[in-house]
């Protein structure tokens, strides 16, 4: 089955909001086996709408359509749906009960326009809205499924969760889609589509190369109505690449690298703690995002002031001699907090980020140390990215380098698991 | 003048990559006052990408193509472009020059596929690349404008701005558009709708309401040959607009939470220092993605442990009575952090933000505290979505209550600004 998604809204075509439900979706129902041929982004203008539901009705068995289901005039979703399909919108009264309770249990007064929520066509079922006052319909017409969902990811998410998946779940059974990423880090694109050359081009499984903040990613797509066949498509796809990429690979699907550090960390029962001053947080937010880092991560300390160094514990000769922003400080950094939060490991970085130069420091260079009491790791980050892009990677490579830092000390160690 | 833009990849039709380009382009393009019709996203299958290319070239003036421009394989923008214009591709000796150059100033040897990447079509002429491989293409013909950039966002913000968006100014001058944005917070999009009802529905300017992280947002769109008209059209309805929701408008255009907060603690010379847990480091992150905010942020501190909280200052008597998760224990960690780093201000957030509970305390609740030596402030947010959207709600709501905090602050003590 071929589904197209519509991602309906003012503020996604001039830019003001980036369309995440669109990539959302694509992910869920590629797991579905349900291939999207395309995503369209259109403004809030009704003929725009009814066209592009026309054309995708066409081409495609599943349309998906998210936004303008709010109850404000510019919402428009659900007059263009009828209009595309001709009929006549009336009130339901099961929806017009279900947001009238929704504002009373709230203890708000119901706005009049929120009324307009409550329309429905004669076609559709009700999606339920655990989360907003916006419901879903589900529409089966001419043989093809028309879905539509509010804009607000996470209305549009517990819709998804809680009843669109496993609908389409039992509408889709005829074919088969596996997919494998393989992630590296530390290498280039065309570096790595080189030395793999020979399976580019392959229709069936296919294979597909991309720059990410933390590294490359090679993706293979196999398609078959048998499981078993499609997997071992891919399978054989992978042992090809695996044999060749092997140290340059870190994890595979749905891994992170802040998940595998976590799960290493907890698996040697070892604590880190953190002290980064360019990145901001950055780093510490990336670890905790980590459901069961508290497990491991004792503290960390946005550092973003000299002083704050020092009374954290870093050698105050140590910053005069060299500069705050050295090689010696992140060790320095590194060691201070270790010692503070009573930790096995710690992290230090120092650098530049911003615009402006530091101490005589170009924007684009962050020192980094990873250190324990038995071991060291140095490294530096020098080239010049907007702001964002460069903690984004100095987070990647901090972590990257921390899973061969922590393979070393273990090895060393001959630490056992806890 | 009318714009397509057309987002090419397989891993953004799977939901493996975020496209982030199309809305840059959008929010700029409509800088210049050229509208974006609709975004195509679509998979590297070439006629899939030349049906759209033709099918954009029939409804827009201006058509620009992102990603595909890469060296292998499955990249398909240079030769689906020439098919779609009935064109011949062949190797232009400039661009071949130029990507030899690249590699060789890298002492890196350049892959075969690389080659790939000096083609060209008579119509177009090349848009360099200053950050990596892959020129783009600007072409003029029939009346129409059809620009390729490469996917990386960093190659493609680079091209955009150091040539695209000129050469684009210079060809479009019929159409002024004029934007103003209006950002409140604390009230909902159907309460604020319905107190300017009337001001919906109108064409010209048109008039927006979206829900975002950091509050309702209402967007002025006025469109007009004169610049002045376009201005006082928008003009027009702001004042109305302003005049109702004084209270709530924290600020318009691009202003954000986290440089309001910046410009008002450098305004007054204030020092802020922050310890956050169930935050993980975003609220530390947040506030120094605003350049110069190291002028009045001594330091942060994630303190993911008990320990870590204790080892800062705060005072593990309150801690054992009222437990880690507690209004009480948000003000201590708040009075620590301050006095720990001699601020003038402190924050303090703790909370379950986790799918776990945590000491009895389901997830979705945070005690926040902002304090000084004579005022402090307190809430608590308690509503269960998914972590990240509650860590991004719970930052806002911490830098707009601080806000607030930092108006009666700087009013009782009578402050100058430095």
């Amino acid at each position: 089955m071929k589904a197209e998604i519509i991602a309906i809204g003012n503020e996604l075509v001039i830019g003001d909001t980036q369309d995440t439900n669109s990539a959302y979706l694509s992910s869920q129902l590629i797991e579905l086996g349900i291939e999207v041929n395309s995503i369209k982004i259109i403004p809030d203008e009704i003929n725009v709408i009814v066209e592009a539901i026309n054309s995708s009705y066409i081409k495609s068995d599943i349309i998906l359509i998210t936004g303008g289901l709010g109850p404000t005039e510019d919402d428009l979703t659900r007059y263009a749906v009828a209009k595309a399909l001709k009929e006549e919108q009336y009130i339901s009264p099961i929806l017009r009960e279900t947001i009238t309770q929704y504002f009373k249990t709230r203890n708000i007064e119901m706005p009049e326009s929120n009324l307009s929520q409550s329309m429905i066509i004669p076609s559709a079922e009700i999606i339920p809205n655990e989360v907003g006052t916006a419901p879903g319909w589900w529409i089966e017409r001419d043989k093809k499924i028309l879905i539509t969902m509010p804009g607000v990811p996470s209305e549009l998410y517990e819709m998804w969760g809680n009843c669109i998946r496993e609908k389409l779940q039992l509408k889709n059974n005829d074919l088969n889609i596996v997919i494998r990423t393989i992630k590296t880090f530390g290498r280039s694109e065309s570096s790595i589509a080189e030395e793999i050359f020979d399976l580019f081009g392959s229709q069936n499984p296919s294979l597909g190369i991309y720059v990410k903040p933390d590294g490359v990613h090679l993706r293979i797509m196999g398609k078959d109505k048998s499981e078993a066949k499609a997997i071992n498509l891919v399978k054989n796809f992978e042992e090809q690449i695996v044999s060749v990429l092997k140290p340059d690979i870190w994890g595979f699907d749905d891994d992170t690298l802040e998940q595998k550090l976590c799960d290493w960390m907890k698996h040697y029962g070892l604590k880190l703690s953190i002290m980064e001053s360019c990145t901001g947080g950055l780093l510490s937010d990336t670890i905790t995002s980590i459901e069961g880092s508290s497990k491991y991560f004792k503290g960390g300390v946005v550092s973003y002031s000299t002083e704050s160094k020092i009374l954290l514990g870093a050698n105050s000769d140590v910053i005069n001699e060299y500069g705050v922003i050295s090689p010696q400080v992140a060790q320095e950094m590194s060691k201070a907090v270790r010692v503070f939060f009573d930790t096995d490991i710690g992290i230090g970085i120092t650098g530049v980020l911003g615009e402006a130069p530091v101490d005589g420091n170009q924007p684009g260079v962050a020192y980094i140390n990873i250190s324990s009491s038995s071991h060291s790791r140095d490294w530096v980050m020098d080239f010049r990215r907007n702001r964002s892009i460069m903690k984004r990677r100095a987070v990647s490579s901090t972590i990257f380098q921390f899973l061969l830092f922590l393979n070393e000390y273990i090895n060393d160690n001959k630490l056992d698991t806890k």
